[in-house]
């Protein structure tokens, strides 16, 4: 990992800089691809999934009822940590639950804001080796919490035409109305578009591969809600030389081995706690199994020396990290002056992987510096919060003349003649 | 406007479709006039402010402390109507504001999620012949009282380089920091990617042309957070025969007056509403100063007729209106079935230009049946909400075993040993 000490503001920009990622030819090819369902719909998806996934899928639909005996081969210490986590998970998201909110606006005007779950929504989870079962609890848990009247899942098949039996368990346990076998930017566009098999719904969410993410980005241009947009893996770790230099370096190999586009970085105000970590990184990495991609995401990768804790805040908030994890004395006083971060991790027992799969907290977070403007999943990304305003005719008659006042200015006649013609009514209506 | 009478469901699709838009030529100024800012920044503005807004622009920048002289021609009844407004506006947005909600998960772990005001936001308001200084209101007031530490305004000059007072004086009234004078996607431009004298900004807002839409939409495929698309206006409006046909005309009228583009529907249960509803359209519609606006855009509207009040309101959910009026007897229990709709305005007393300035509620809306999967703009639009967890040792010791079961079958060999390598420290650390 490249080491960088004491760098002058200038180079902030230059050295915070996420690897680039933009490739004409997959785009190119996810708009067929979407285009290609948009109008072929199932007949496209069997194309693509025998194609992409070298599965050959006649039915791509598993209904809920299928789901016990799908997932009957998950151990039962995998079973148990499932339903514990899961149990994490809600308890977490159901204490954001929102409120209506109702305002009595005075003189017979009243308001209210009222949340209401999205009907619909489609979540996609990666499959692949590692199938990311914990993302479907991270995703499906809330949707039901939220009362969604749909939860569908969406996941690339195996070559024998077969989902992972943990990812049917974990759907099953947080309520998943359907799965269906299909995956990459062909997913998507069943979820955006429908087709025979696939509903179409209202959102759609989930991490995924650049297909994945393109396609999203896609349909959300077409108007299709979408959780928001998803990109390799962060963490920014910040240690002073009280934490034993392996956990930091255990933290950092974690993001790495999500892929070889994952950045970690590593701030310290202590000199000699940039070779002890860096040392550790080197040490623990020969044991991974997935060490090619570990090395190649390190490449991208750098320990930082900043001069104090506040030029060390001042960079995190400047990056945004996904994950930060503040692994030192003063990590609460940290915390309170973190602006722009997916999800926060404080003190020396607390790893990012906690977070990942059974603190309770959201996994489904902003990458690439979205966290300045999106906040990770959570309980609002299920709902829609819709107002309402009920004005009796004292109400009318207080807020009229203002009213007419402002939609005269603005040259909008009709918004005036609205509130005009009601005034002018004698009679008082029911 | 074209009636319709009891339309069975098989015909309901092709009924609600919205006109359709898509211009491939737009598509390409677009994306020409963002890759010019972005790379001649200040000088491209310059340009396309003098060949689209036929206006020559030497400093685009208003501070703040030039409002109050820019402003001085407001008339006092207006300067009064926008203090009201904005009042009621402040008054239902704070009541909005979200809390840290914190949870204590048992055996030393907490978890929290703390509400944080994006830093920096970018709003754009329309300007030409019809200042739309109501929008800054809606955007502006509630930006500042969620705390956001910069709040921007970009809108187009008249001809000879000026700003419309109005909208000086409500930037002045909701504390925006500074006005620039640049409007369309060359504003949008300026904002996501910052030039010399525009800053760079965190979240982009507001309504706009298809240019400003599909510049936003553009810029937020690469990553910057806006409120949501926004398209054409709309209005469905349910009245029974005691509502006053022309409260419905005049209603109708003043969401087809917005442009040629808006579409306006109108749903009873009695048959002789519709042609009572038409009658009074075409009768008002006469008075009106935007006529040709008003008519074209009347050409893809609709009075239709249901059975009863379920079809009503299930047609109401199936086209998810930006603005639902329901002037009728049970408007309080069809409010209740709402599921899919922007602002609901319940009563024969509330027409919608209430919601349009001063009845408190937002009028930055989703368009289009975005009202599925999107709030309108609310005081969540302008924070993060970050999460945070916290374990002491026991709490990594209760929820460690369940992270490293999932991440070992998950096959992140990395996050199984973040909680190992703690675990396995005999010495307790602070």
């Amino acid at each position: 990992m490249e080491i960088v000490k004491n760098p002058g503001k200038e180079k902030w920009f230059e050295l915070l800089k996420r690897p680039a990622r933009t490739d004409e030819e997959i785009q190119i090819s996810v708009r067929e691809i979407l285009k290609d369902v948009r109008k072929n719909r199932d007949r496209a998806l069997k194309k693509y999934t025998k194609a992409l996934d070298n599965a050959y899928v006649e039915n791509f639909r598993i209904n809920k009822e299928e789901f016990e005996n799908l997932s009957r081969d998950v151990g039962e210490d995998l079973k148990q940590a499932i339903i514990r986590a899961s149990g994490n998970i809600e308890k977490f998201h159901k204490a954001q639950m929102p409120e209506t909110v109702t305002v009595d606006m005075g003189n017979g005007l009243t308001c209210w804001q009222k949340p209401v779950p999205v009907e619909s929504v489609g979540i996609y989870v990666p499959g692949g080796s590692a199938p990311l079962f914990s993302s479907v609890l991270m995703m499906a848990v809330p949707a039901k919490l939220a009362g969604c009247n749909s939860v569908y899942l969406a996941t690339p098949p195996d070559s024998s035409g077969n989902i992972n039996p943990a990812i049917v368990y974990a759907a099953m346990i947080s309520g998943v109305d359907a799965i269906f076998k299909v995956g990459g930017a062909q997913a998507v566009a069943a979820f955006a578009y429908g087709t025979e098999t696939v509903p179409q719904v209202n959102k759609i969410f989930g991490p995924g591969n650049q297909y994945v993410t393109l396609a999203k980005q896609m349909v959300n241009a077409e108007g299709v809600a979408i959780d928001m947009p998803a990109g390799p893996s962060e963490v920014l770790v910040v240690a002073d030389s009280a934490t034993p230099a392996d956990y930091v370096a255990a933290d950092l190999l974690a993001q790495a081995e999500h892929g070889a586009d994952s950045q970690v970085l590593f701030l310290t105000e202590e000199e000699k706690m940039l070779e002890k970590v860096n040392e550790s990184v080197t040490s623990l990495m020969n044991e991974l199994p997935r060490k090619d991609l570990v090395e190649k995401s390190l490449e991208s990768s750098k320990l930082i020396l900043l001069e104090n804790n506040d030029k060390i805040m001042e960079m995190v908030n400047e990056y945004a990290p996904e994950h930060l994890i503040l692994a030192c004395e003063n990590a609460d006083e940290m915390a309170e002056k973190v602006v722009n971060a997916g999800s926060v991790f404080i003190g020396r027992y607390t790893p990012e992987s906690l977070g990942d799969y059974s603190s309770g907290t959201n996994h489904v977070l902003p990458t690439g510096g979205a966290a300045k403007g999106y906040s990770g999943v959570n309980i609002d990304s299920f709902m829609k919060k819709i107002t309402f305003q009920k004005a009796e005719k004292s109400g009318l008659e207080d807020m009229g003349e203002v009213t007419m006042i402002m939609a005269g200015k603005e040259e909008l006649q009709a918004h005036k003649l609205a509130v005009e013609i009601r005034l002018a009514t004698k009679k008082q209506l029911l």
